[in-house]
């Protein structure tokens, strides 16, 4: 039996190496190289984590925050490089989550039993 | 190369018959055969989900769920069967926390790059 480490390993290799990853990664450099559609992502990213962090503490979004959050939300499907991109991260998760689901699965069991 | 799904087969079995995937199956089991300890683990379990939910709408613990948070936890350090659980629980997570943190890297260093 191959050591669980070296499992893991094979595994990071071929997740790195399927379709899904390389999309990703392919449109990641993408987004990367045009200016104006990675500072939109950027701008996305932060403001989730400042609603998270909001939702977190339970507070409300402010006015203002529901309508940056709209008006970027706008601005990210009409903009392709952005659009694509989560896209793949979302044909990325679905592989991330099976892979979750097949390893922890006899744990699962346990507290669900 | 293998089909990924094959790998993620492979490591959820190799996961199964990790050491510590039996030693926290053995307390359970041992937790289950014995009443008194499987109620207080079961009264933990619904009081740590009812935080949660109340941590997560931003909502603070009365005086009442504080009280019984801590008389709790001290009747689970008094009960070897629940501590050793808990144990086996931590040692467990160790090992889930290093395959995730392997088979995630490459995307994690997409994001962070």
């Amino acid at each position: 039996m191959a050591n669980i480490y070296d499992t893991a390993n094979q595994l990071e290799r071929e997740l790195r190496e399927s379709a899904q990853f390389q999309d990703l990664r392919g449109s990641f450099d993408r987004l990367k190289a045009n200016e104006e559609a990675y500072a939109l992502f950027k701008e996305f990213q932060t403001l989730q984590q400042t609603l998270q962090q909001k939702m977190m503490a339970g507070e409300e979004m402010s006015e203002e925050e529901a309508q940056q959050a709209q008006s970027l939300s706008q601005k990210i499907q009409e903009d392709e490089i952005v659009s694509d991109l989560m896209q793949k991260e979302q044909a990325f998760s679905l592989v991330a989550n099976d892979l979750n689901r097949i390893i922890m699965g006899p744990v699962r069991d346990l507290y669900e039993a």
